[in-house]
């Protein structure tokens, strides 16, 4: 594979190109075809990005990418485009950067049937817009999704910002799309526990949606991440979110759904997610609750009921990394034997008996109460005394 | 086999013998032995009610039966036992007769390494002491266990209620163990329903337990059935608990566990459905809540998750009674094919546009677009004016 990094794509042009040149050749590329464009991206592969860009924009394309950029080869607002990145202090992330998350994607080459199913998005983008300081490729390494329904409840919001913070405090980040509801609550959470927190948008990442998360979409992007494959400027369009649900997925290592109604968004992540062979995780929720329908649905298809950080980080985390067991009450009672078990009960709560009378009461010979009173009486759980048995008040 | 029925053990005996001299013996056999006691129920096989009761009694059996009889063989107080049977209005039924659910505990004969999972308990029950004028055969042909936690928050009493009255409704009976919380909730439901519910008990039928359902479980046994293999008088103890839980599950198509803490009875109910080769199921709850985090640990080991007395129905109805779809609501716009809802997406809200600029703003080429815009005119989703494509307000 040849090296698309800023000085690789110069060789491979020949020398001389200056940083400035093939950044907006990645950007010009970034906006001509609507994204993932596979097409496009073999092309960058075979000749570098500039060569590609400089191709695209004559038309000088096999007939398959052609379709794809026609509309818009003759579209060139990357000068500007890279300004409103500036402006931010944001980055153009591409293939051959060291900060390109390299596994996280490399789950597009994946079983193909499984990903065929997910129709023609199932390719990994072309360049990301990113913003925040943060590398993306180590905070992917050991993140989470959490996703769910803009109309979350507020048991949704609280588990959702419960689980962000439990991650955050086992150095995990949280991964969402900075929607209202379940995003929102797992990403405010994040950020007050003081860990990464990284928001995929649908649109340009000069573009906040939805408007009333612009501060909250400022914070991330100076404190974790905010990552987008489409250019400054552009709106999020209902298919959009479909598209820019697989990088939600792909840049996590799980997939967790807190609340989604019968339908919700946070499904179509989920989906991606098992396309990409990653975990797909459901929390329940009340029967009565609408919030919890779209969860039930899939639990009910093989997602994994998480209702803890813990359960997250085990599926997620580095090898060896297990959920503690959940702590079960317990009494003395139980370490019992079943026929030990017989004959504790075959006492009175105060009363004390002979061996026969305990016999008679358990269904047992007398001559097989004797061990298991012995037992007993060794444990501090009856008492013997002038050939009567008791039971020790607890 | 031999006929175990009253005439039966009439001929086997020789005959001669009254009915309730046969009754006396069952009556006798159901207290010699704690429940179950599978070499008692082979001598009954063997030789009848009346014979292998004169031989307990005489001390006249093996040494392994022996065992469990030497206790309590010489105790008698059988005549005792129907008198109270009789003031209750109730039956014992046994093997023999053609209310016994044979169907129902077809299941201890299944796959021997499951069952020895479960222990010394599982066999079949050998006598039943029954109050009610229902047909316990019958009733447990179509029939589902609501078991929790005595310990029920609003919620869970809400489901157990709903998903009872549901059974009801779709002629099925509701079968649990008479506790307080789940169990009171589910048959109480049943009840307002008009429908018939079982309380297996794990004391004698004369003996209400807890205290405070007896009329409860007064008025169960006028409507619906209450049942236990022990004897008039006998309390229920813990691991009498753990025996009667076993036919809870066997007198059930299919167990649901509504509400379970941690530690809950409910868990070893399920065990037993799980162990007798029938479906488990477990309705989820807030993960906030302790009542659930059973219910989760058991949809972890596969338990089915249940939300509606339809899913319940599937599991133990009739062949091909399938639970309907839930609704999920839908609209216009997704029956449409990905390329027809980038064109629509393409489009702004409000303001009409060229078929070039809705290529640009699709990325897709103009000659592309033309099929899909007839498409969404044909659906009634966009209207065309004069060369400009607007969306239809909706």
């Amino acid at each position: 594979m040849i090296d698309l990094g800023a000085d690789g794509a110069a060789r491979n042009s020949g020398g001389g190109l200056a940083d400035d040149e093939i950044a907006r050749a990645w950007a010009y590329l970034s906006r001509v075809a609507e994204p993932p464009c596979p097409a496009l991206t073999d092309l960058v592969l075979r000749c570098g990005p500039v060569e590609a860009a400089a191709r695209v924009r004559a038309g000088a394309v096999g007939a398959a990418l052609l379709e794809h950029v026609q509309a818009r080869r003759h579209i060139d607002c990357a000068a500007e485009d890279l300004d409103v990145l500036q402006r931010l202090g944001g980055r153009l992330v591409t293939m051959g950067d060291a900060e390109w998350p390299v596994l996280a994607f490399r789950a597009f080459d994946g079983a193909p049937q499984r990903l065929e199913r997910m129709g023609s998005r199932a390719h990994p983008p072309l360049v990301l817009w990113v913003t925040g300081p943060v590398r993306l490729d180590e905070i992917t390494a050991r993140a989470a999704a959490i996703v769910g329904t803009r109309a979350a409840t507020a048991y949704g919001e609280h588990v959702a910002a419960d689980l962000a913070a439990g991650l955050v405090a086992r150095d995990a980040a949280v991964v969402s799309g900075g929607a209202f509801g379940v995003d929102g609550a797992a990403h405010r959470a994040a950020l007050a526990a003081g860990g990464p927190t990284v928001a995929v948008l649908a649109g340009g990442i000069d573009v906040p949606y939805p408007a009333g998360h612009t501060s909250l979409l400022r914070r991330i992007g100076e404190e974790g991440l905010v990552v987008s494959e489409y250019p400054p400027g552009e709106r999020p369009a209902r298919h959009r979110f479909l598209t820019r649900n697989r990088l939600v997925a792909a840049l996590a290592g799980a997939t967790v759904v807190v609340e989604a109604g019968a339908r919700s968004g946070a499904a179509n992540t989920a989906a991606w997610s098992r396309a990409l062979g990653r975990p797909v995780c459901a929390v329940p929720g009340p029967v009565t609750s609408a919030a919890s329908v779209g969860c039930h649905a899939l639990l009910r298809a093989g997602a994994q009921l998480v209702t803890r950080a813990e359960d997250i980080v085990e599926l997620i985390g580095r090898m060896g990394e297990f959920a503690p067991e959940e702590q079960r009450p317990t009494t003395v009672l139980d370490g019992l034997a079943e026929i030990e078990q017989r004959v504790y009960d075959a006492l009175p709560a105060r009363a004390a008996r002979t061996a026969d009378e305990i016999a008679v009461a358990a269904g047992l010979p007398a001559t097989a109460i004797l061990g298991p009173l012995a037992v007993l009486e060794l444990s501090g759980l009856v008492t013997a005394h002038a050939g009567r048995w008791q039971r020790v008040r607890r």
